[in-house]
């Protein structure tokens, strides 16, 4: 029974991590018969955006405690994360991924990575052991890790982004993953494409299946 | 192509919807290419809950704001919902149904549903098009219908409540769903049991199929 961490920072796509890659990564990771423990920074979310406007609203929400609406109760934080207690780390997307683990949604290519998700990454792939990015989580893999090969969809904004960073990219359709198996590095575009609901369940799971295929 | 409107009351298990009976009802009605519009009362929460510390904390949240993180979009007034624009309807759970869309948390029985919510069961009930309940939502139909046929798990409490209330109870294990054929009435307990999250996608999908046998 293989063991996943998974990075959540918030709840909501537009504020924090996108619920639906969220919660279809947790599902995929049961499906397959290993376990998921939660991370998140014990920190405020950026701002807190009202998803029906999308405009931003009053108030302050921490990662940890709106994450544990995901996760149905226990999150850690994420500096507790040691790479010996699992098998595998995942990071769903959400524009809170840009806005709260690293500043790609205000500062593009120069964006500044939070330590604490820095250090997870970094102590990961130090382990060689498999790292997961759904959505835009793949540009910070990017950022962090430098010249690996990941996909983002086939946005060029992105893609240019991304390569700047010292990463190659490859295009894909929805639900389609690239693996690095180099460097131990599967991602999927989900939301980053058009895709529905069904799209984002098919694209965790075949994420998942690949990880468990390098482990 | 069968439209499915879908009763939201926030966002998260303990003060609005379960995120996980949500997301896998919606996933269970696009898989099985139908479509799903989300329905929320346009009224402030009972209250706000820390998912971490299970303990109230401050602060006002809307429901259809919320639900709206859940919806990724559009999210309607409950008073808009019409029955003849829609072929079922169906309400997932979570402790919120309990707190915002009847007062069962609090007055057991003797609850009071709100007003919005009762019209929208009754108006689905007389055009007799199918209603779906997950979780704690049986007893909300049952409350507001009194003489049908659900299921709410095993939990002799909520079974002696939703027979007090009229109803009849039909025990059931994890993923089971309960077809009340006479009165159009699809439930299953999910939650309500012990279930990992791979049993809620399963249950979901069970009451999605039974409802869509029946249409």
């Amino acid at each position: 029974m293989k063991k996943f961490a998974v990075i959540l920072n918030g709840c909501g796509h537009l504020d924090g991590s996108e619920i639906h890659e969220s919660v279809m990564t947790l599902l995929a990771i049961d499906r397959n018969d290993c376990t998921y423990t939660v991370f998140a920074p014990n920190l405020p979310q950026y701002h807190v955006m009202n998803h029906l406007t999308r405009q931003p609203m009053e108030g302050s929400r921490n990662m940890m405690v709106e994450a544990a609406r995901i996760a149905r109760g226990a999150v850690h934080e994420i500096s507790e994360y040691r790479p010996e207690d699992f098998d595998a780390l995942v990071l769903p997307g959400g524009f809170g991924v840009a806005k709260n683990l690293f500043t790609y949604a205000f500062d593009g290519v120069n964006a500044k990575v939070l330590d604490s998700v820095k250090d997870a990454v970094i102590a990961t792939r130090k382990a060689r052991k498999p790292i997961g990015g759904l959505c835009i989580a793949p540009m910070l893999l990017a950022k962090i890790l430098g010249d690996i090969t990941v996909t983002l969809g086939t946005d060029p904004g992105a893609i240019h982004d991304v390569e700047a960073m010292g990463a190659s990219h490859v295009k894909t359709q929805i639900t389609e993953v690239i693996c690095d198996k180099q460097n131990r590095i599967y991602t999927t575009p989900c939301y980053m494409l058009d895709a529905t609901i069904a799209d984002i369940a098919d694209s965790a799971e075949n994420l998942i299946e690949k990880m468990l295929e390098g482990m």
